[in-house]
């Protein structure tokens, strides 16, 4: 869930009644057949990537589209070069909407993602805890832990304790519980624990108390924001629909509307990555140098979490291999 | 225990006794009777103020006397235009006392805060959460945005999440955790959402790790410090007595002790209110201009939380409109 | 929730789309506009019946739909008298139906009974659990005790803790554990203690182990079963449509197959009724003899819980005041 | 609650008000500074008792007068003959009044029992939870383990999981929780294990849902009756005052009506335990012969817990030795 | 614990002491490399049998062991059929012995049951759930919810809610707590729903109260006796070793010895199940006739569930083929 | 899990194979029996220290090392004074090996840190928590707020809330929740409040966010250096062989080998001290005076926590008396 401070379309239009009817067949009747297909899609197959010797990448976020909107765009570079990436939400979003909610919701958000993470070319799971009252529970923690062992991960993502919504913030709270226990063997005895502390590392926030966001590196998506907005796009109920703080208005009427809400919605999220990249230019001059870095349109950061073994510039570099 | 069903005596006699009624004096029986009655006295009977396009502030505090610390002076203000204020204990304080405990100590103290309440024209409520006890829970988390949705508040306000005392800390995070979420329809989807994120602020205090406070606001409170420190002498069990750190050498014997007791809590109260006057001049000065500042004795200070919509100058200049 | 083990209609049609408008018409949208509204409804306005010598009774169970099966008869029957009745889900049913789930349905949900409460002549209450998560918490404990205390209940009836649904075994247990602690003052001592533990009573059901329901009272509702079927008509989520086991083909497509459905429902839950007389035929014979008792048709019975305060005949009379 | 870290006041003047004095008298003051005292007291001082063959006996209730009540005789009888019996109450009694609460009835209710100790010559533990409130934790179940460990118990007392009170019902599934627990070497493993499974019994109540009272013994206890009582009436704040449905009819003005109080709440006692002799005379006439049994008048009854060791006729025999 | 981020020593020598390997040989270490192994064996692959029209039965038990006691006679004859058996372990059993614990014990454990289930035929799974911790949280409840969902169960068996070991007790209400909810779409969304509610049966125990055990069906287990005691036999933590009441006395100290320790238990399964037919002999009789029954030396017993659907005796013979 | 009330096999025999002894011996067998043996040692026995004029210090750390590596110098020095210090850990450390975990683990470990506890001459404390699995409970917050009374405290220690590891971070918050309590009467009131709040130091750390470590005082062990790395080598579980990250390549295989991993470990905890003499060099010359601080090898520092009594530099003094 993203919240629209800066809300991506706001006019409240009455819904005619045919669009209302398009938007009905959208609405989930659809994609909720998908939802019940089996899961044993090629997405989701495989709970352990090969051990083929590539980076092995797993990204948590809050809600079906925090991890995407944080790390969508590397995430589709490390896919391209053949990479491991998993991109987990904590919560199936079951509130993220202004419409609709429960389970009928929790499924359209995993049917959207996942057809997100075919563009993307990664995999994805989403975890059945309620949007809006996660908790640092043990469960919860465990359930982290499990995956980041199964995923024999490099590098975790992460929001940081300090954001808008309790969700990310609890889910910030939570990968960091799991940072080095994932390697003490005893602790979820039934998952083999990993050899190393992986790098943990949080994805960039406006918030600055008590400590902004500082990110160590920062990669510009240049090359991919066309997929990323791509990606982003099929997550409909979240964007064009506005999640849960968008309205009726939002809905287009006919295929003009559409057309002018869908552009709406990406030019907002090519916005966010160029905010990312102009914040932290200099971030981008370490690593593109100085002139390289100028030219970069689209950016994603992000910050070493120091519960995780401290990479030099050098491991860093391995894990983000685009220079 | 064991249920007298057949009670072993059920005579109420009427109590003769001539030291009883010194007692009852004693001990709040009076104020007793008084919290029994029905709620609906007309500081808390109306759960949503008027559409009367007038300010709508919540405030949240721990214990039955820390909203009254914290802003009884600008709670009186903003009630003396016809701004709808409501102060909101999270505990109900009941071992707030060195000699006193439980229920009744709960009752006398919301007997007390209901007295301020009328002092200082505001609303107040008094959630039944045992003091020293408070957690953040989801329990805790619902009634706070359902508090919050109900008063449509367009400022709320609480402790930050770094005081000396657990639930002082714990008041904050819980409203932090009700931030951007009383806007989202489907958690306590029985209560209207807020169409917006209302402005959330902090009280101010001395803690400087992992940082200080730093409010953007101080409003003087002079005009009202006599009503402020009316309404805070009427916490009797927490001022007069001592609260949980009093003992009997500040029980005063006779008339005398007890006008140099009321008048060394007062003192005491006062001189809080110099200090933040004195500890954010600079801060005065930016909306008072320097002369004006300089002469301001008493002041409340807030700052603005980063989980609520983020306020310009104008705007906070029409939640706070004193200038 | 009702659990169809004879299900009421199970031929799976498909819904043509004329049909579906009007249900899409009727399924919430109309109904959501009235959930929003203010809570300020008669039927709810005042959380204490008048002090004027009538009965109080207070009934609980876990889903909007729950207490109106097992005593809308009788509540009817108490409503007419002019006895205060309200009827308290403890689970908001936010999962009660095939299709839809979530704050969405909880809002349709409560809309529902609320116009059943209309029709029954009584009050209404629904409380925000999640339906299918109820666990005896001290929360919830602690809202069932504040809520049989505000109505000065004398009688206060729940499902036993043997039921097929867990959140009836957790209703039951909630219920029985607030029994006595009513009277216990500083337990929740921002509400005004009962002088006297009510009676408890359980409804009936057909659970054999550990113990049969054993009902020392049972109640001819001939003279209302058409009310209570209107009462029980209008919660279409739960019946027409089938709720959580529910399908698309009980979905009617046009007035004819809703006349018929609407027949089907009406009669599976005269059956019930029906059901209830002929099992505890010998109770209603102890009541309004042999004879009398020979020709009810339609009956709903109660079973005393030894946790309450324990009623000889008389009493019993006096609560039941249809003999 | 304001940190007074610059305490507004703080000379210690002793208290010379004459009313005072009788204020103390009445609320236990005295009774608190002897509960504040250390807890080195004879009755508490050793957590195992000696290892010299007598029998160990260990009894649980909700509340502080629950052993007492429900075997204050039998433990006497025990006592006399040097057995060593610890009376635990599981909560601390925080709400077991009509007029008090909080720590100060806790401080007061617990040097009630430890006085009543004295009379049994018995030793006494109460548990810091809060009464109203007893959950069947994991932490209350651990706490119970390790206080049967400690005491090497022979034989383990409780109430059965039904009975009026939840706290009650409560303390009945933590000890059965405990049963064969104790046996587990690794759960709590700081506290050494016992090598067999000790003997489990109930106490009797009259509730008859979903199975009755079934004691296997009963004792007499004329003998020690009077012990019984006068360990009772120590228990001035349940028995004398009333407890939690207590009121200030009850309380004795002059010396004459606190012996015709004293006398009643005496008979009380007196009764309940004729009531028990009476109900169980047969179970009496199994261990005494008729003839014997029939002239019993006090009796203390006790039924096997199924999930203890379960003795037969003659490890009964050695665990009562008053045949 | 201090994080070794500069190991104090991390060469990884080969272990030389020729005492060690012994060591290891007692200790598990090369069950614990097996345990390690992926999780991809044969039985634990697929989560979902293949729908190939035969009977699915998922069986819980509250250790790796006591699935294996109550219904591994049946399920090797189910499975010799081509049934899908799976029997689960809600906990893994982390204190079911003298010596060991934790997590070696857990790994141990689990590699027990693997193995028994190759014997049996069946698959199986271990919940990492602490033993001796059990309690009837929702996440257990949903994780019972979702792997009868994903065994698409006709038959669901567990133990009574009463039974001697609280971990026990607990199982059973877990999956009550399941039963029903399988059915209900939007609990656990992302697994698809049940169409029906599947059969649910207890095991047998020998408990009484508050009501006895009472199965409806008893089954032969003379033709896999064999089988069923050498599945048993496997599981040597708990059987040969004594598990949490074993004792360094039941170690074998040479081959002789361990040939009569294996015979010693073995007789002391075969003797459970001669025991259950003997006190379920009617059962049988209703079964396989009189005489039929009367020549049944061992049998395994199950008693309907009354929160499954019911079946009739033709139901109960399709899920028993065995007649 | 099967209760052998019918024993398989219980004749006690003595353990005649060879090899086993040695599996005894390096399996903490006879630590073991040591560990289960009352625990009324000399260490253990009093829990309040003598009233004596002394200065009494209570540290608590997550794991039975945790104090030892932060505080072991200084409290070697305060105990060689005669001050009473006492080392609390909050977890049993169950989990904190790579080969042995569980309650066998928790006996040793606190075997471990008993023999640490001779050789500082303080007292010491294993709280029955898993390792890996603390969490901020009022359970929690309890135990500690009961264990710093009952010490009757002057100052308290504890990690920061920021540190590696999650029971690291907890255990600061838990300490932190219970300042100030210590001092309120009717929260824990069965244990006599403390009349002054103690001073609260933390531990230093390497972590930077949000805050870095700031010791306030720095303390010299260079006297004490050897006896700290003495108590240090105690704990051969966690240090010898690795804890949680060990392997067995660090096992030595003969008295050569022991001799040079008991070096390497002894210089890896020097160089830690020694870390923190040069990092906090001009806090030591604070104290000291540059010359002599220049020439400290060894240094332990604490920084002071804001929720507990301020103290002022001549405080520090007096509760360092070092200088």
């Amino acid at each position: 869930m993203i919240n629209h401070q800066q809300p991506l379309g706001n006019s409240r239009r009455s819904l005619g009644w045919t669009g209302w009817r398009r938007v009905g067949a959208t609405l989930g009747i659809t994609l909720l057949a998908l939802a019940l297909a089996p899961h044993s899609s090629a997405n989701r197959a495989s709970q352990s990537p090969a051990a083929d010797g590539k980076l092995r990448i797993i990204a948590f976020g809050a809600h079906p589209d925090d991890c995407e909107l944080q790390v969508g765009g590397v995430a589709t570079m490390w896919a391209a070069q053949g990479h491991h990436v998993k991109l987990v939400s904590v919560t199936n979003g079951d509130i993220g909407h202004w419409r609709e909610a429960g389970g009928p919701l929790a499924q359209r958000r995993r049917t959207e993602v996942e057809a997100t993470a075919k563009i993307f070319g990664t995999s994805v799971e989403v975890l059945d805890n309620h949007d809006g009252e996660l908790l640092p529970t043990l469960e919860n923690r465990r359930a982290i832990i499990r995956l980041i062992r199964e995923w024999k991960a490099d590098l975790v993502l992460s929001p940081r304790p300090n954001d808008y919504h309790p969700d990310h913030r609890y889910t910030g709270i939570l990968v960091q519980d799991a940072a080095y226990m994932v390697t003490v063997p005893f602790i979820c005895p039934e998952v083999a624990p990993l050899k190393a502390n992986p790098i943990f590392m949080y994805y960039t926030d406006r918030f600055m108390k008590p400590n902004p966001s500082q990110p160590e590196i920062a990669i510009s998506i240049d090359r991919v924001i066309d997929k990323k907005l791509d990606g982003l796009a099929v997550m409909e109920s979240q964007f064009l629909e506005g999640g849960a703080n968008g309205h009726e208005g939002l809905m287009p009427k006919n295929a003009t509307e559409r057309a002018r809400r869908v552009k709406e919605v990406r030019d907002g999220h090519a916005a966010r990555n160029i905010g990312v990249a102009n914040r932290f230019r200099s971030v981008l001059a370490e690593w593109y140098g100085a002139q390289a870095a100028s030219g970069i349109k689209y950016a994603e950061a992000f910050e070493i979490c120091e519960y995780g073994r401290r990479p030099d510039k050098a491991e860093l570099k391995r894990l983000f291999p685009f220079f």
